[in-house]
């Protein structure tokens, strides 16, 4: 008896960010201290006033949210929205949803027939791949550069890769795994494509609350959809502003009532998120500005080790990232995965320690792109992050390629 | 500009069990009491050996969990299992998810390429079809009916839908919407099919706690899986048996090698499931058997008041359910839809209350089966349960139909 499992799965492209996962876990029963630098799982503290929400927690027995969103997280999106300055978002205008990622999946489930064409700009969050290759839809990469520091190419080499199974543009800004945060004239230049070539544009937000100096502000999709209610969607998530990744707290916004009535079918058909990270959700409104710019300032000052200690290796360059807290960087080595397996599997600085990084490559979609490439995401302490630059050195010197 | 949504959502069958949520929340906002006989949210309090573990939250930042799931709740979730008697069940055939409904997905993903088709036994659980359409796998009914208790019929009857397209055969035990638990002998039958015909089992043991005199003892698709390593899948849940809906807490299971790791791939895609549900997951080990034992106990005697209640009303038939907290009730009317509408946009009992149902049809794939028929969620107390047949009985009364 032999039972395959699907082609859609075995061809799916494995997770970039946990795909060396297996190495790691050798090297740690080894005894060797793994930083991780692989994921976007922040070491800053989640709010107190979030926590207190656990240790408080009186509700039993623990039922089903409604598919929407348990009342109260919505009605505290809808306030931090407004207190954005975007006071046309109404309840109705949310979805919540279990993390960013089931946001993604609805967004494409809803707008793509398979087969159907999304235009990214490489490099993209690497997850976006498999998630596509779940619902079946096509990603077209329009190429972006370090040398450009990731920023928009010209309106025409956007599009010239639309054709007519193109459904949307998918972007993330600030830019994860780049660190860019777009201007308002590259925002104009995508809402303008939107409307001559009839196209949904998702705007994932995850990262919107840290842009660092020297970054042009941020420009929400926000800021355009009382316009075009119609094609803009915007993805927002609470794991990265408020250290919540483990509370999957994703949010689904659109003024589209059609979209809407589309994506709470998804909603509906797995029954609810879970309500008690969303009662967690749902204290984003008490959490303090000082909060959030202290973590924003902390995350600016871990920039700024990173594109210096990075900047002064030997044949590491890398844009100096104006948000989020990941950047892209070209490392000189032929082959960035194998260099991260060896990094897991071989390299030991003199402490016994090592460094996980994200192969580059998965974050592109176009062939032999990134491939000498990594991810880095600063969300270490200053210290540790000096002693992974110090490792990458130290590594780079000795590394056999 | 218009732009309209996908086919596949627009097609996609709205949750049976969810969709006339929008008339109930009118009815209560006019004041109207809803009884909610429409989902399996149940009232019975979650264990406090779980509650406390949200009382005495610790950990700060929330971080990721592992894709696989959170190991204390996989290692709990392994002893759990070996105390059921499978004491073959290791770590790695286990993978947490995104309550039972995530399971369902994966099963589905990684099974079936689009269009492939997999055997099921209408009514069935009505999310199965929406989560089916999500996917792109058909479902092909296998009737069983209110007379015969629900039971499987013949295994040519069964063998008969079987087409080269056919991936795996599902089935609920025991059952959604129907409470019927299935014998040994015909376990048997659905394992032998399954090796002779070359197709996956997936079996949807969420409820095996809840099973009620008079019925046969749960056989578990685990007492086969050591034989049949490769094709036999188990998902489960904690929603049903520790009230836990609102923390979303399913579970894969599955000792076949390469299956796991397609499913990985999908966990590793949304990256995590709930670090806090899972924390609180982690307690199954320490609930006792006296919880149990008394939760069963109580959805016992409502089986009894629901049975005897409802059989005692003109017009209206039910199997005895043999467990979990469901029937499947045939009503005087003509189309039990309209029925569940009416109760809530227009009938209003002379304490100014009404129930919620969930219309019949949902769980069926045939056209035209199960428009007289209803699924009561049994998940009130008993007091509460006879308010409800007394309500049906006089609503049955002077429906115009």
């Amino acid at each position: 008896m032999k039972l395959p499992i699907s082609d859609r799965i075995s061809t799916m492209p494995v997770s970039a960010v946990r795909k060396l996962a297996g190495y790691a876990s050798t090297a740690k029963k080894q005894g060797v201290k793994v930083y991780h630098l692989n994921i976007g799982n922040p070491d800053v503290k989640t709010p107190q006033v979030m926590i207190d929400v656990l240790r408080n927690w009186k509700d039993n027995p623990i039922e089903y949210a409604p598919s929407q969103g348990e009342t109260t997280f919505v009605n505290a999106l809808v306030s931090y929205y407004h207190e954005l300055g975007h006071s046309f978002i109404k309840d109705e205008d949310i979805i919540t949803t279990v993390g960013g990622s089931e946001a993604i999946v609805m967004a494409l489930f809803t707008l793509c027939n398979p087969g159907d064409e999304v235009l990214v700009f490489e490099p993209f969050y690497s997850n976006y791949s498999s998630l596509a290759s779940l619902v079946d839809v096509r990603f077209i990469a329009v190429p972006t550069s370090i040398e450009t520091g990731f920023h928009l190419p010209s309106k025409n080499e956007i599009e010239k890769r639309i054709t007519n199974k193109t459904k949307a543009m998918l972007f993330c800004t600030p830019g994860n795994p780049t660190g860019t945060v777009y201007t308002k004239k590259e925002m104009d230049i995508l809402v303008q494509i939107a409307q001559e070539k009839n196209l949904f544009l998702i705007s994932d937000e995850v990262y919107r609350e840290y842009i660092f100096e020297g970054a042009p502000p941020h420009t929400s999709i926000l800021s355009y959809m009382k316009e075009y209610p119609e094609n803009t969607i915007m993805l927002d998530s609470l794991s990265k502003r408020y250290s919540l990744c483990g509370a999957r707290l994703g949010v689904f916004v659109s003024k589209n009532p059609e979209l809407m009535k589309g994506v709470l079918k998804i909603a509906q058909s797995r029954l609810s998120s879970g309500i008690i990270d969303q009662a967690v959700g749902a204290k984003l409104t008490e959490v303090s500005q000082t909060y959030l710019d202290e973590v924003n300032a902390e995350y600016q000052r871990r920039r700024d080790v990173i594109y210096e200690g990075l900047t002064s290796i030997n044949g590491v360059s890398l844009a100096k990232p104006e948000g989020a807290f990941y950047s892209m960087v070209k490392l000189p080595v032929s082959n960035a995965e194998k260099f991260c397996i060896w990094l897991l599997e071989t390299y030991r600085s003199k402490d016994n320690a090592t460094v996980m990084l994200a192969p580059g490559a998965g974050f592109y979609a176009t062939q032999g792109r990134g491939e000498n490439e990594v991810r880095i995401a600063y969300v270490l302490n200053i210290e540790d992050l000096k002693t992974c630059v110090s490792i990458l050195k130290d590594a780079l010197e000795i590394y056999p390629d």
